[in-house]
């Protein structure tokens, strides 16, 4: 499972207060811990920023690749902060995100085929909010041949079919699961993502409901999660999902994390 | 999810000196963190004494009535240990269990005819251990016609089907969730069950694939299990994979569960 770390989010008061602050030790930091943790990527968003934004992406950019190897992924629907981020960081990033919304696509498609990034593709166009599996399968049949037009392998995609607040709609884990087995199977090179997080709005003990929700992508065969790596309970159920799965041949990587520490009961 | 608390067992150690000692106090109190921690129902095995076996089980099917007002779940393949043990329980029992092996058969049924228990019917028969979801629905379906007409209604009838070890099978876990996602759609007023905790037999970190496996059993359609209620974080993740399965309208019980302190994150 890939994990791309969630917490350099500006939506998220701390961070807002250290962007603002300029405060470099503080997010170094974060982006360090969140790689020890497991994090294969780190999201950086500074969208609250607003028209600042492109200029916080390049400083952002550029210190949290000081701090760490994996590579960052952009996060911000501003063209112009995704092409000073896209521009600024060293090797391979992800972004977040195109869609087959006419605006975003048109803006967004030609840093795609400049950059090469990995791309996380959102299964929204301009008819809205996708409502049932098979509006996210249409939006994924009109994303994955443009992406590939553009240069973009089918290994480098990363199919987000938006999951909406279980709070808001009583299917809303459901319809993303259906949609990852449908999707998986029609498109197995195409890897699935969810941001696990917007499951729980609005409920309480929301770290609960993200945690069964991924054990739950897990099983239908998603590949990625935007997640909270520093959640050790979450990154611990992850593993044994991959296990139970079928997707750790002979639970090597299940007891190799669990001999260093990174599978805990409590 | 219907919760059978399966503490006390006496291939537990504790367990087994607490029945050796007729620890009655001992026994009364796990009874009762277990209903009080949200058991419906509690499991009682002292298979481990043998041929003295009825005798602990009369003694113990009475203290633990004493203690707790939820059915008990007569766990033995001895049908003397199980005879007495229903004919000492007020109220309904659940028995666990019977099987289509000939032998098994052939006892238990005059006992389920007699006694109109909740029945754990094993999907195991002559042939051995299951090694495919169609072993499974095989015999599923020769057990449930003849449930039924030993008097027993389907809605009284909590299919196994039997998970193995992970370490020894790979495909353990996603035979089952195959298997219960075929059972409930085929025999939608059946129940389906698990033992929970032989998925982790011989891994490290047991509880952890335990509670992944639990919130993946829910996602299929599971309805019930056996498992450690005192598992704060099991009974946690059970409530949330319900709430995301959409078999919680509006997320209700999630909310009282949480206001109740049953839903916890650390």
């Amino acid at each position: 499972m890939l994990i791309v770390g969630e917490l350099i989010n500006s939506s998220r008061k701390s961070i807002a207060q250290a962007l603002e602050a300029r405060d470099e030790a503080y997010l170094k930091d974060l982006a360090k811990k969140q790689a020890e943790a497991g994090a294969h990527i780190i999201d950086i968003n500074c969208a609250i920023f607003m028209e600042k934004e492109p200029e916080v992406m390049e400083w952002l950019v550029g210190i949290i690749q000081e701090a760490v190897d994996v590579p960052l992924c952009i996060d911000t629907p501003n063209v112009a902060a995704m092409e000073v981020g896209l521009s600024r960081h060293k090797g391979r990033a992800m972004i977040n995100s195109i869609s087959a919304e006419k605006k975003r696509w048109e803006e967004m498609l030609p840093l795609v085929s400049k950059y090469k990034p990995m791309v996380i593709a959102l299964c929204i166009d301009d008819a809205g909010m996708p409502n049932s599996v098979e509006d996210r399968l249409r939006v994924a049949d009109k994303l994955i041949p443009g992406l590939v037009e553009a240069g973009i392998s089918e290994e480098d995609i990363y199919l987000d079919p938006l999951i909406k607040p279980l709070g808001v709609s009583g299917t809303a884990a459901v319809e993303v699961l259906e949609t990852t087995r449908a999707l998986r199977e029609k498109y197995p090179k195409v890897h699935v993502i969810s941001g696990l997080s917007n499951v729980s709005h609005g409920l309480p003990v929301r770290k609960v409901l993200n945690r069964a929700f991924a054990v739950m992508c897990a099983e239908a065969g998603m590949d990625a999660l935007i997640a909270d790596p520093l959640d050790r309970h979450l990154m611990s159920l992850v593993f044994a999902a991959e296990a139970l799965a079928g997707r750790d041949k002979h639970c090597l990587n299940y007891i190799k994390a669990s001999r260093a520490g990174k599978v805990v009961a409590e």
